[in-house]
């Protein structure tokens, strides 16, 4: 990813495993004062998020980070909810584009390191492990986070219809599927068995979707793909 | 998995993926009053857990709802932590042994299947979902679940072993990698994406997991595998 896609305080790349902390300058849609007051907004969610979690985040904390008024934070968003959707919505705005290596194997090794890279660096881990964990207490960020996911998966479609054209698997490959396999066993001991990940384990990850791939097991009817090789 | 497993209030099995909300009668260790105490406060802290998620979760709650004195739960377990990890090591206590069909391709289905019934009926869903999301919140208690999943893919290598047995996987091959890929594209989408899952998603992450195996990149050394096979 290019160097002048962060600015100060936006170390994080836009990877397919997770929002950014802040968006990256060149990302903002032109829109004045809006826009700005819309970032102010969402740069102060994250902050809090990450400070206090989705139980220590108010109104009130937003409205003094930000310094945007109260009342224009609930007239605009309704309330905390409707705020930390909309901080999520704006991160699913990058320009964030899956890897084009040559290779399928490449392609799936290098999502692998961008979801290692993102989470084992605490500055660009802190905001995405918040979102994740605010979806459990809240339902409208759990919508928000599948909102962006089925995004990334969309964003991935290219890449995987690239592999298909070379005929590194079969036609009809589901992206999304193809793309959750390798992220799955990291975010898996990173969230939920709570163990350590490393090189080892991205790399075994993606060489595991494209096993499983190859087999024919994301194809859209897996007991015909030999005859489906593109 | 037989019914006589499953008393009144307890309608959790067992399973791989997750701590059931109670222990099942026949595996709650003898020991008397110190085990009905144990039990109390778990069933307590589980209650708790559920209802109010792991910020809303006071000694002063537990000692409420399970009827031990304040002094016992500070002396016993120092405070809201310790009961929390203990609730899990008890949890982990239990009699769960991974399916054994006869084929590795039965074993996997079965086990995301396993996972799969836990995670969409809401009354066996509750306790380990707040155990995951407690753990985002709780250092002792994302050890305490790193421990429940390290004892639950210890268990499973028997079945890794039958299977190499049998030829079906390359000798060698890592029971935690194997199993952590039955389950992780499901718990990434119960606990990340927050997307559905269904009896096609555990087939898929079954079939998956399965093809990766046989390519052997669970494997110690995946590219031998052709003259390790047994």
């Amino acid at each position: 990813m290019p160097s002048d896609q962060h600015g100060p305080g936006n170390p994080a790349p836009a990877s397919p495993s997770a929002p950014p902390p802040t968006p990256t300058p060149g990302t903002v849609r032109p829109g004045g004062r809006t826009a700005r007051t819309r970032a102010a907004v969402r740069d102060a969610v994250l902050t809090g998020l990450v400070e206090h979690g989705y139980p220590g985040l108010t109104v009130e904390y937003v409205a003094e980070r930000s310094g945007v008024h109260k009342t224009t934070l609930y007239r605009r968003w309704g309330g905390v909810e409707g705020m930390l959707a909309d901080a999520l919505d704006l991160a699913g705005e990058d320009t964030w584009t899956p890897p084009d290596t040559g290779s399928l194997d490449g392609d799936l090794r290098a999502l692998a390191q961008e979801i290692l890279d993102t989470f084992t660096d605490p500055a660009t881990a802190a905001a995405p492990a918040a979102f994740i964990a605010a979806a459990f207490q809240s339902d409208r960020a759990a919508q928000a986070l599948r909102g962006f996911y089925d995004e990334r998966f969309r964003r991935c479609a290219p890449l995987v219809a690239r592999a298909a054209d070379r005929g590194e698997i079969p036609a009809g490959t589901d992206p999304g599927a193809l793309v959750r396999a390798v992220g799955a066993p990291l975010f898996l001991r990173l969230f939920i068995t709570r163990e350590p990940v490393d090189a080892a384990a991205a790399d075994q990850a993606a060489a595991a979707a494209l096993a499983a791939a190859r087999a024919g097991v994301y194809a859209a009817t897996p007991d015909t793909t030999g005859g489906r090789m593109a």
